[in-house]
């Protein structure tokens, strides 16, 4: 039985009546017990009394990466021997941050989770493998652990990596759901389609596919997700979330973006100045959690470019929706005057299918413009790659990037460089 | 607060009686729930009838490795809708069995770890980083996860190997307790005095040392304890546990061998003709489950070679415990009438400060006879090394090794030949 919370049922003047009393709250909460917003709210006393709607948190300071990575304990609302466990960001851009969690927010974890789950029609028959690490204090892992256990499906940590031993464990347990990074799902059919494995036949039904974007700016399946589904008829559910803000946003069926749970996070769209978008606009995912006791943030701006979608959707959720993220803010790349995000490249990469797998890294050149390397993977000439790759840029953002060929070990090695947790096809070295 | 089971506190008698009673429910409930044991019990009836104290264990069969290699799934005694968790071996020897949990299974393992955690003297006040995967479908790395939970200690999930990144997180978030394999900590001291790490100024108290024996047949602290303690001020706590049983044995402050908890497992040492041996002799560890709904176990034979030991414990515990593994069964060296286990060698291997790293192999040479292949990474030369090894050999077992000298790369290679998810020091390739 799918559950669906009520308030995610209710209109959306309840939803932000609603949000509205748990934000007072939140902001009592953290001026009363962090260092940090003790400090950063001092001078807010008169907004503060005056906050009558949603839109009026934008008469308060927002907080920044940098403001955690300087002042990261200083975040801490509890006791230190309440903290029951302490994870860290990934440190894709600059140091990585620690958060800490309470007992009740590692609840409120596989609370959120088990509400993606159940977004996809998740229940206790399914037998659910998780293709990502519950090591180096990644939050995801465990999260999507607890998510399912809520729900009572079974789970399998197989972990990342390993395509041969993933299909083996996949056919010996009947696994019927998958959580895993997509180009790492198209690692893996191309692994059975050289040794011939029937995955066809096997059981799996849907996939949560986390890290990488499976739509494009108007909601259709990208070239990534056109690439699996060509050869596995399976379902994909795209999903957003950070470290941050203790919160994933997952697709349901209908595919329209991640469902906002109301009752875990208020978001709002920010333009380059820091002002809340008109509805439907691309701006910066700013957040604020409700809910989480340890590390509370308030308007937090994750650096992410998303849109929000806002009419009804066909699963019953009353709920807003977050687009695919567009690009990160930071990742921002500028070529005579066009902007593009990362995401963009990877889509015009991905659906050049003589590419098997590639590398981007952003550097400056000596007079200091923006200079693009691309680092791809072929069994084509060299010679005919370059005839493939270079007039799709030149058409779509009139640049020629730099390209370098490599082996698939290079590229894997390039992916994990840094020792990241999840592959990172994309490095910013510009600075 | 150290918590203590009132189970635990009791006489033995009381013990046995308790045991006794829970025996007969796992017998009803494995011969009317799990396809196996209803047909492996079926000409036993009259026995079972007769069970009237743990030694009348001895008239019902074992079980093997080889049984739940072959009938996996006939274990299971419960519907597979509500399996939670699918676990597995190692596949340490021969082909990996998976072992399914249901959510009071899950809970049991939680509580046992619990328990191994009240051992130390852990407490909600410590914080503890797991130096062991939670992939892979390793039972342990998620027991322990839950244990700390249970405690309320703060639990940082930083994974296996990478020195650097361990201390840096240990120092970071002041860590006071380590779960963690102890030739990784030999490794990582050997870095710490290379890059000058001040570790000892760390707060970093106990270990938790999972994997390999840290006690010598007398209960004394073997080469690789004493190789740590003489580098590092710290508590050293030996547990044995293996993914089958569910179960784990930890050492108290006493160290005199890992506490048997009598509400879990029912322990017998069998000899080799699979008969209870005296009281304080070496047997084969033999094993009924008690409290496991879904794969619930009888007599199950682990193959590993130990000693209980019943003298009352200075830690108000009454319980039993079990001394170091002396060898699994299997892994038994023949040499000239001589019987050496594995952990024998590895205790010579790891008195020798110059060997920096080894592997060893059994094979069989032409004429059918064990022999012994040690892989050895030192920094000496390899004749001054090899007048190092010999004589010790010789002197012990009368045998002379053959040696073959590796870079440290090659070693490591060795230890994780078949993706396994813990290093492998030895390999028995006899068959």
């Amino acid at each position: 039985m799918v559950f669906i919370p009520e308030i995610e049922k209710q209109q959306s003047e309840e939803q932000n009546t609603f949000q509205l009393r748990k934000l007072k709250e939140v902001i009592a909460y953290i001026k009363a017990n962090s260092a940090f917003y003790a400090g950063h709210l001092n001078a807010f006393e008169a907004q503060i009394e005056n906050i009558r709607s949603l839109s009026d948190l934008q008469s308060l300071p927002v907080t920044t990466k940098e403001d955690l990575q300087q002042h990261n304990w200083d975040f801490l609302c509890i006791p230190k021997k309440d903290i029951r466990e302490i994870m860290s960001t990934s440190g894709t851009l600059g140091s990585p941050v620690f958060i800490a969690l309470s007992s009740n927010d590692l609840e409120r974890l596989a609370y959120n989770e088990m509400l993606s789950f159940h977004c996809m029609e998740v229940d206790e028959n399914d037998v659910f493998q998780l293709m990502l690490t519950l090591d180096r204090q990644f939050m995801a892992g465990i999260a999507y652990y607890s998510g399912l256990s809520e729900i009572g499906a079974a789970v399998i940590r197989s972990g990342p990596g390993l395509p041969a031993l993933q299909w083996e464990t996949m056919k010996a347990l009947d696994v019927t759901g998958l959580v895993a990074v997509p180009s790492f799902i198209t690692k893996m059919l191309d692994f059975a389609e050289e040794q011939h494995i029937p995955f066809r036949d096997f059981k799996a039904k849907k996939i949560l596919a986390i890290g990488e974007s499976l739509r494009d700016d108007n909601l259709e399946p990208n070239a990534l997700a056109q690439r699996i589904k060509s050869k596995w008829n399976i379902e994909l559910y795209s999903t957003y979330a950070s470290t941050e803000m203790q919160t994933a946003f997952t697709e349901c069926n209908a595919g329209k973006g991640g469902h906002h749970h109301p009752e875990l996070i208020i978001v709002e769209i920010l333009d380059e100045n820091g002002n809340q978008v008109q509805k439907g606009e691309a701006g910066e995912i700013t957040i604020t959690t409700l809910g989480v006791e340890a590390m509370p943030l308030l308007r937090y701006r994750t650096g992410d470019i998303a849109k929000a979608y806002y009419e009804p959707c066909s699963c019953g959720r009353n709920t807003m929706r977050l687009g695919p993220v567009l690009g990160r803010k930071q990742q921002m790349i500028k070529f005579k005057g066009t902007t593009i995000y990362p995401p963009q490249l990877f889509d015009v990469l991905n659906n050049l299918e003589a590419i098997k797998d590639y590398a981007v890294t952003l550097s400056a050149d000596e007079t200091g413009q923006d200079k693009l390397i691309l680092y791809v993977y072929t069994e084509m000439q060299d010679s005919d790659c370059n005839q493939l790759i270079k007039p799709v840029f030149q058409h779509k953002w009139r640049v020629v990037p730099h390209i370098i060929y490599c082996s698939a070990a290079e590229i894997q090695a390039l992916h994990f460089a840094d020792n990241s947790r999840k592959p990172q096809r994309f490095r910013d070295l510009r600075n």
